[in-house]
């Protein structure tokens, strides 16, 4: 690799995408609206059909069952993006948390709103909620159920997203699919990348020694997509910022009700029964995952030197990986993937979310499980494939529009395999709808844009 | 007049718009959708900027200072429509609640975003709570307010909606206007009408005597809009399905937690201290709003005839208003006025809600009093003024775009002499703020519509 900047470039060249949203923000107030999807041709007639009385017909028949509302609604193409902006991207330092005031995250939601539309064709939106409190937040969630058909919740901090997902998840009375971003979406994005790196370095999923450095939203919920995936548990060795997570750790046994995914791992991984911290956890390993805190030297090139051959390193932390591409590379690692769009092989949960939302809406499923989540990994590691795997190419980009319907019908295959799909469709169709619907999505931005009804950038 | 249809015919006639929305609900799947407001060019430097690493910026920028959210997101054009489907319009029956799942409400609000966007060009997201407990409507309310400019209640049955409004309205913490428009928007185009009607008969409002037939979400927020225009309270009679409200109404009195409004009418209104039912309220009254059951025949003439000389009748019950509008007038009437469009003096909601909330929006309103919907009505009555007033023209349709942007400016100026704006501006500049903003909302689904993103309608 050639690219070498200072910590001072790159974090100046950071500065760039800031200072343009800094004076954008404004300029446009918001970046999403609402638009018509119905015509009007003139307003007494056209709202006597879709306004009163004539609505009444339509609200009726749902009164008299409910999965009407996926015909007669938007609930079957729309989401709530929801959080409580307790850790907002942008403003997380590391593993420290960073309450902040929820309309803070507004801008943030609504940018991924604004992704959901163009690359998922998927209408999302932003919601943040007025309280910080977990079980608020899943009661708030429950409420908001009826007129959505899809939940992405976003940016909630460690450790009550855990509690907050799994309650939305495992209830009964929540029928439609609860996604975290944060945690599913980031560890369905990993797996991709390593199905690909471990065919570069040809080694088998069973037989691979895994070290995930942090222990948070992010690599918990990898762990059991790894499991999944045929790792052994017992070959995996977590570190987080006290060390490497074994039955003894007494401060992750006092705090089990919260972390119960972090203690299950304490009793059930680490065979060995290491000890010690980030170097120990990675000496041997064939693949580390590390999402902890900004680098550089946050892992050292000689615990990357001391690793298998051909290994596989993944830093993920933000705005700076924990440690240099290159300097990783040099002390020895063959596959290197970090968060950045600048550097090859950026891990980036917004290659997944628009295609896997796409595929659940198109099903109409009733939940996203870990195997949907799987097969859309599975997916976008094959189109890469299909493109050609090396080193510095592992996974597509975002530019990579053609990945997102393939994610979205493999996802509604794999629903209506596991039962847990209201519609019926094969891939071919659900590929084709997808297809379409982005296709119009991105169509309808050009001609907006075209048309002025999205003003054109301000002159600087 | 010389419209006369039975009761079968109009009955017929209504069914039109009813099996239009069942045919035409399926094929659009739902009314509105999101779209971009900002420029698209490539996804990976626009989206650094919009997303992360840029949109961090603007949200640490709002962290700071709140306020900000209105200038970096889409908070100031966004309107949450909250509702709890226990009275969707179109499936009430008289007085009667009918508690229908949630979700059943959803094509009505959707179509209200329809025409917040068309009339109004306000942003506005469907929401269908999943619980029908007042206090949890406040909170779920509140938990929503950070990243809305306005919250539009609708369809929530009474008592509860009072409560729910008075504690939304009077709570420091909520920050932005909160309307329930089956209460003020319906209150608002009342008085309007009534302005003008009382022109036209050369009435005093402080000399008028007012019976109001039925005692609910209409006529309970509509008293205190008559006396700030100068109606005695004393010479208001209210009848609800019982009789006429006076002190000894025990019935209401047992209630009054729930029915404060109603109470505190039984004990200051009907100063005469009347008894008995609509025909007692009626005798002699100047004017005489009904909103209470279908009708025809739930005001018999002989009634109308013994009101006072030039009397003013509306009849708002739907789908049959209380009296056909010509046996109104036979009776002696001089002005009458229903919630129907296909009759003179329509007493429609939707002439207000998209002004208003236009209005408040661009000032960025810290609530919506009821001086600021006073002045929106005193400006329709005005608007209707100007194209001139008669018995058969006292208030716009919604067909009369110009109006809204009226509205807007009224309420907009409205709310800066009552110090609870947040911006500055003149009624100059929110009258063509307004204008551009609602043309723009127009242009945009006419050319949606024209270049097919938006489907035309199919055969039959």
């Amino acid at each position: 690799m050639t690219i070498v900047l200072t910590k001072e470039e790159l974090l100046a060249k950071a500065k760039k995408p800031a200072e343009d949203a800094m004076r954008l923000h404004p300029f446009y107030r918001g970046k999403v609206q609402v638009a018509p999807k119905c015509p009007i041709r003139n307003v007494v007639d056209d709202f006597a059909v879709w306004y009163t009385p004539g609505v009444a017909a339509p609200c009726r028949a749902i009164q008299e069952n409910p999965d009407l509302a996926y015909e007669y609604s938007s609930k079957s193409n729309t989401v709530a993006i929801i959080t409580d902006s307790t850790r907002v991207q942008g403003l997380q330092v590391g593993f420290a948390e960073r309450d902040i005031r929820a309309v803070a995250g507004l801008p943030l939601m609504e940018g991924k709103a604004l992704l959901f539309k163009y690359l998922g064709g998927v209408d999302a939106i932003p919601i943040c909620l007025g309280t910080q409190d977990p079980d608020e937040i899943v009661l708030a969630t429950k409420w908001l159920q009826p007129s959505f058909g899809g939940v992405n919740l976003e940016d909630i901090s460690q450790p009550k997203c855990f509690r907050v997902l799994d309650k939305l998840r495992s209830d009964p009375d929540v029928e439609i699919p609860v996604w975290h971003d944060d945690q599913q979406g980031t560890a369905t994005v990993i797996l991709a990348g390593l199905i690909n790196a471990l065919r570069i370095v040809g080694k088998r999923w069973d037989e691979i020694r895994v070290a995930l450095i942090g222990a948070g939203a992010v690599n918990v919920p990898l762990l059991p997509f790894l499991v999944a995936s045929g790792v052994k548990l017992g070959n995996v060795v977590v570190c987080d910022s006290k060390g490497i997570l074994h039955p003894e750790r007494k401060d992750v046994e006092q705090k089990k009700d919260d972390y119960a995914g972090k203690w299950q791992i304490c009793m059930e991984s680490n065979a060995e029964g290491r000890r010690g911290g980030i170097a120990e956890a990675m000496r041997g390993a064939d693949v580390c995952v590390a999402a902890s805190r900004p680098g550089p030297n946050a892992i050292l090139p000689e615990w990357v030197a001391a690793m298998a051959d051909e290994s596989i390193v993944f830093t993920l932390a933000n705005p700076i990986p924990e440690i240099w591409p290159w300097e990783a590379k040099e002390a020895g690692a063959r596959v290197v993937g970090t968060s950045r769009g600048d550097f090859p092989n950026q891990i980036n949960n917004s290659l997944v979310f628009p295609g896997i939302f796409r595929g659940v809406l198109d099903v109409r499923a009733k939940t996203i499980t870990d195997e949907m989540a799987i097969a859309a990994a599975e997916e976008v590691a094959c189109w890469q494939q299909e493109k050609g795997v090396d080193e510095e190419h592992i996974v597509p980009t975002i530019e990579d529009a053609d990945v997102f319907p393939r994610e979205a019908a493999a996802v509604g295959v794999k629903a209506q395999e596991q039962g847990l799909a209201r519609l019926s469709l094969s891939h071919a169709e659900l590929l084709s709808r997808a297809e379409q619907t982005i296709r119009q999505a991105q169509d309808m931005t050009q001609f907006l844009m075209d048309k002025g009804f999205i003003q054109p950038l301000p002159e600087k």
